[in-house]
């Protein structure tokens, strides 16, 4: 630091005398600093064990739901918090096909972890990471991690390792593609902010090239077929969405195009399996009022410009949207851990990983293990965050009854063990119109309601789950200027 | 369109008759869609002559300041306007800075060409084409424009022509490199929307590497080293909102690293050296205050981790933004056009190209041929929107008197030729402070303020300025929610 703090004052211009840069200039410490100092210290660097009076040290993988509510959840006077992500943000995921047509704004719909837990950005031993977890060492309580960087031209990528108390993950899961060549190449998923972007850029990039002289009817016709693959919720709320753009703002902002512009919706079963049977009638014919097709079919092939359809029908398109929902990651599959049915990380009933002490595993990437005798959990939102809020609690409990360091709380009483009650499904199908299903099961009985009034139901109900009170007024702020103004169309 | 609307329509889900795609189904027309019909129709295609009694059509190369202001001022009842620009909105330049660090969102700063001059958006006759003009045919009026497209693999760029009754170019000025290797590669300007965001994200991402363990002391330095070539407007106040950002919202969410992370702004000569004396001895101290180190110097090799000056200093860095000025583009160099001094299109007074009957060039790409007797104007914001808002006056009135067709207004009156009158210059140097300059010209008396007080004028200025109210309703509110909340952090 000694250059900078000896950095000669610039003194004010009028009288010139600037600061010249010359050999005996303090910035010359910089001179030959990349090439004679290595970028990484040591190879096998990281944080150690913890040791009293240390905190014992609570390493979070991922920062999805399940991380961040546990995270949001865990007692930082008993614990330091480490979180190793790829993101540095939770995405508010029931909002996110509203952000691809501009009803919200992308920042809306992200919370930094620091806001969500401070401690990450102020206490001297918790830390965020933006890193991939490569591998876990259960017997050594390490996990092996590599630094996340912007290429090798400025900095390669770097390896470091984490000794834990507590390790919990909760990496998720990947979008399934069942296989399907080109699906990753030319569809575009729908789980995180940068997908949202890529989305809104194509269309609006269609809608522009369409109307530039020279094209054909039919490439016109293709640019603006906008094709979503999948009809579970996601599926169903992002056509939703995009119908609502197109009759609103496409309409009156394109209007050279707007006979051009379509949207198919492609479900190989039926349309939001999981909600009562009247709503998916409702949510049906509401979609179809708004002008999105909706097609069965099975996708057998995706090249650049049409998918395959497994009768051999060509669907010609210009934006493709991939929601038919997830399966286990490649960390999860190669993990050397016992697996739940289907592929997840294998947790009993108080969400530990038995074979691994102190590791626990929640949300999309764990499922019970077919000795607890329990189903596998769906891959929701609102599992993950019971599942986080939980373990936040279960583990508070034991660092309190001093069993928070490595090895140390092997016959402590857990309490009682995790049950999921499910609070009800939503959906919107725009218009204003939206499913909320509040039956606890597909076979239970329960309050089911569609339209205007339970539209205001899904977006007060999304309204007061938002994270922080900055979102929460940002998203108010994006829904009122949305309706006084319409949404934005810049390409930016 | 008849393979659309004969699709079948879907039935409710309940009743199991959803739509069987077959090789009867409607949808078959789509078939070997992409291999039987080129997508362009003809390679000579695009907007010809135009005719009474339709309107006679003005062609306005680009979509800044000039131009938009130009757009926003044409009587459309008098003429139709075709837009061609790389980019389908304006960018509030002067707020640009203020988006690379969170105080505003990108959003915020940009404004569709479709806002600004909605009859583009509605009316029959008036476009704005998503292109690159690659030549003008004065003899023939006409424009040699491509379409930009995201790549060969799903629509090959394609050509088109505009024959224009009135063409305004107004495509801009392109950043200064000076011919200084390395710059473009590895410096980011400061100019759109897409620079912000990069130089966000890179910003954060330095700041979250920087924490990762195993980044050697030096290497952490480096990573957090900010540089700003160039002391202009842009540069000064960039660097004031990096101070502000490092001092208000980096000290709180990355206290772990906030020792490290430091400005430094490289300028040859005197920074802001078009303001008052006063002003610039006040910028000096405040940047100085507030952690900027103002180093004089000249930059001649740019490398992917360092900077070299041309005393040989070695300046390692882990964030580069240039903001040395502009130049004329590639696009005006090669324009077989008569120039003004310093390469730019040469004009008469009331911004017509003497040599091109129909042509008009406004803005940073234009300058007042030597003939003339006047001097080129400063590449200012204030100066392309004053020639953008005489012009639109000046078509407008030419309109009215029956001369708005190709080659029918030769000998009409013009009125009063373009005079330039300077309101003063605006900069903000972090901390609540800006400075305000109403002095006329360099020599010229009058007032110039510093301060909180000049920050308020500032603010405030700039907001009136903002070009729709929905704009200046988010950018209130973004500087409310920056003052409540702070930054937002989220790298997304």
């Amino acid at each position: 630091m000694s250059w900078f703090k000896n950095l000669t004052r610039f003194t004010p211009p009028v009288k010139h005398k600037f600061t010249h840069t010359n050999n005996t200039h303090p910035l010359f410490s910089f001179q030959h600093f990349s090439t004679t100092t290595p970028p990484v210290e040591n190879a096998a660097s990281g944080l150690g064990p913890t040791k009293k009076p240390d905190k014992p040290r609570i390493v979070v993988l991922g920062s999805g739901w399940a991380g961040c509510r546990l995270m949001k959840g865990i007692d930082t006077s008993l614990y330091d918090v480490v979180c190793v992500s790829p993101r540095n943000h939770m995405v508010f995921t029931p909002l996110l096909a509203s952000t691809c047509v501009g009803t919200l704004e992308f920042r809306s719909v992200a919370e930094p972890i620091g806001r969500i837990q401070p401690a990450i950005s102020t206490e001297p031993g918790s830390y965020f990471f933006l890193a991939n977890c490569k591998k876990l060492d259960v017997n050594n309580h390490e996990v092996h991690c590599q630094a996340i960087t912007d290429g090798i031209h400025t900095l390669k990528p770097w390896d470091f390792k984490i000794s834990y108390d507590k390790l919990i993950i909760a990496s998720g899961a990947e979008a399934s593609t069942f296989g399907i060549k080109g699906v990753k190449e030319h569809a575009i998923f729908l789980r995180e902010v940068h997908h949202a972007q890529e989305i809104r850029r194509k269309l609006l990039l269609n809608l522009m090239l369409s109307d530039v002289p020279g094209i054909s009817d039919e490439e016109k016709r293709r640019l603006l077929h906008c094709v979503v693959v999948g009809g579970g919720p996601t599926g169903v709320e992002f056509s939703g969405e995009l119908s609502d753009f197109i009759m609103k703002d496409v309409r009156q902002r394109y209007s050279h195009v707007k006979d051009y512009i379509h949207v198919t919706l492609i479900e190989a079963n039926d349309i939001l399996s999981s909600f009562d049977d009247r709503l998916r009638v409702y949510a049906t014919n509401q979609l179809t009022k708004s002008g999105v097709r909706l097609v069965r079919g099975t996708v057998k092939d995706v090249q650049p410009k049409k998918i395959v359809l497994s009768d051999g029908t060509d669907v010609p398109y210009g934006l493709l949207v991939w929601s038919t929902g997830v399966g286990p990651s490649s960390f999860i599959k190669e993990m050397d851990l016992p697996k739940a049915p289907g592929g997840r990380i294998g947790i009993d009933e108080w969400l530990r990983v038995p074979s691994a002490p102190d590791v626990f595993a929640i949300g999309d990437c764990s499922g019970y293990l077919e000795s607890t005798g329990k189903p596998t959990l769906p891959a929701l939102a609102q599992v993950a965050e019971r599942e986080g809020k939980y373990l936040a609690e279960l583990l508070n409990k034991v660092g309190k009854a001093g069993g928070g360091y490595a090895n140390s709380s092997g016959d402590m009483e857990l309490g009682a063990p995790f049950v999921y009650k499910h609070l009800g499904s939503m959906a919107t199908v725009g218009s204003y119109k939206a499913l909320v299903d509040l039956r606890q099961s597909k076979e239970a009985k329960g309050l089911s309601i569609a339209g205007f009034a339970s539209w205001f139901i899904w977006r007060s109900a999304y309204l007061t789950r938002v994270v922080s009170w900055r979102n929460r007024f940002y998203v108010a702020i994006n829904w009122l200027t949305t309706f006084v103004f319409g949404r934005d169309i810049s390409r930016i």
